[in-house]
């Protein structure tokens, strides 16, 4: 085995607020030979999620929390460089938790072979995986579409909410996208086919939704949390569903994020707020596989990589989820 | 007709806070000869419910406003004085919203007859009717107990709680009714058969959760708000079930009371609030009748009237549901 350094960001303090780099470690540690039933896998690509920050807090959420000293956890995609697990062949394509390092050894267990796809491997992170999942059984076990409805989509162009949109539109729906600037609006409206996008950073929320929503809202895809929830419960129609996917506003506060005060919404529209995790469909995901491949190639379903260049600026390059810098899937290119 | 005479209380002013007897104008009307298809009702009974101070907002929810000057709305029971409809004969015994108010003419629309049935009349509010139905259709539909589960019940000793409690033991679960009193405590554990009952006037309701709760709770019936729900939803169980029946803590306050600020507990726990009303259970009414008075005449199933004499009582005796000095389902007796 050629390889013998193995670069990693360790998580070195829990953050308060935005996450920063001095929270992280850079470390070099040394692989051992692999034992057997291991494999050693290189690293090409890191998603950059939301949920990180969650897994930071000094809390256990559903995966257990991070200790300090842990190489930080994430979703990787890689390439089987040496095998002595019979589940496995050096070049075979991979998909795990491997986390924020150049090679990860593992036993195997967690780590998904990657079959093969007309799309390039990355598109595992922007169109499939963790991401074009949950935007799949999120919009349709949970919110559950019928055409002609209204949904509302929070951080529309992020990378779940970026699919759950479309998703929305296949389904025969009206969407309307909520986002933080006017290009990443433009980008919903004019090259995603969204109906309408609201820019919450230059426009009142509540009387956009009022413009855009007349027949109210059928459908929230909830990314965000805060006054923006409240703003969409305000005008939920009669048995309404709202997805709960994230609740980004608080996971860099301080102190807790006050819910929604009208909640009591629920009851006069017989309505439900219903959370979701993609964990639990694993035994579906080849039917979502097929489905969101086939809307992909037929030009249905698009998707944008965010690319940040190099494992050292993964730190810096986790913000850009809670400033609101990114458009579409936020990677790591190793 | 020998009756001319109609006393009745109106909206004279919205409330601020708890509703107080200012915010209501006694008037004595006189009554028209009816014309044909009208009905005259003598009600009987009135029943007082937290719903009650939700229509006195300016504000429609489930139901439209209530207009200042217009008769206070309520539901009551009463028997047909004289009938110039042919779907109702003088001496039927029927229930509707038919107000605040001695004597009710109507059109007949919205107002049943009631069967004849092994209980006093008053039954319609304690353990049949909205109430009943209430308790019924959001334990068993939108809660799901399944035996062995662990169901919380918040105001578990008023008229909606102490049945949906009762109902969780039918079903095999686990029962633990949070109240406002020792004595009201006592009722629910001694009299009802609950599990645990918490006084949360007195304990600490997270520390008191925890004792009662070992493995968590399943299910959440919901009447409250406020601290009380997030202390709830701080200890719910995978796919657990809200079943959002009120939020009293909501109704009198001057400001908007924030949401729970662990709404992300749904995420973590793959977990849904649910908002529901016996309204939309009409053509199963027949279906809860039928059960409620199957577990009431077998002893399963118990109910307590708090008995308020005189309409002119009316006013004050609202109050009671907000201070939570009733016990059991409140009425006013004619």
């Amino acid at each position: 085995m050629a390889v013998t350094k193995n670069p990693q960001w360790r998580l070195a303090a829990r953050p308060s607020g935005n996450p920063s780099k001095s929270d992280f470690q850079w470390v070099e540690t040394d692989l051992a030979p692999l034992q057997a039933g291991q494999i050693l896998v290189r690293n090409l690509w890191l998603s950059l999620d939301p949920a990180n920050r969650v897994w930071m807090n000094d809390a256990d959420s559903y995966m257990p929390k991070l200790n300090l000293g842990e190489v930080m956890r994430g979703s990787t995609l890689g390439v089987v460089e040496e095998s002595r697990n019979r589940g496995f062949k050096a070049g075979d394509q991979v998909a795990g938790l491997l986390g924020w390092q150049k090679f990860a050894v593992s036993d195997g267990r967690g780590v998904n072979r990657l079959p093969s796809l007309p799309i390039p491997l990355e598109a595992q992170f922007g169109l499939l995986g963790h991401i074009g999942f949950t935007a799949y059984f999120g919009m349709l076990d949970i919110g559950k579409p019928q055409a002609g409805e209204t949904l509302v989509v929070t951080a529309a162009a992020g990378a779940v909410g970026s699919l759950a949109a479309q998703i929305g539109k296949i389904s025969g729906c009206r969407v309307v996208g909520i986002a933080g600037s006017d290009e990443k609006c433009r980008w919903l409206t004019d090259e995603l086919g969204i109906d309408a996008a609201i820019n919450y950073k230059t426009e009142k929320v509540s009387a956009a939704l009022d413009r855009h929503c007349p027949h109210g809202i059928d459908i929230g895809f909830e990314n965000v949390g805060g006054p923006i929830f409240e703003a969409i419960l305000g005008r939920i129609n009669l048995r309404a569903r709202i997805a709960l996917c994230g609740m980004i506003a608080g996971y860099t506060a301080s102190r807790p994020v006050p819910g929604p005060p009208n909640l009591f919404m629920l009851i006069t529209k017989r309505a439900r707020i219903e959370g979701f995790l993609v964990l639990d469909y694993v035994n579906r995901f080849h039917e979502a596989t097929a489905k969101l491949l086939e809307w992909h190639l037929a030009g249905k379903l698009k998707y944008r990589l965010d690319v940040v260049e190099g494992l050292e600026n993964a730190p810096e390059a986790l913000n850009k989820l809670f400033t609101g810098a990114n458009t579409g899937k936020l990677v790591v290119k190793f």
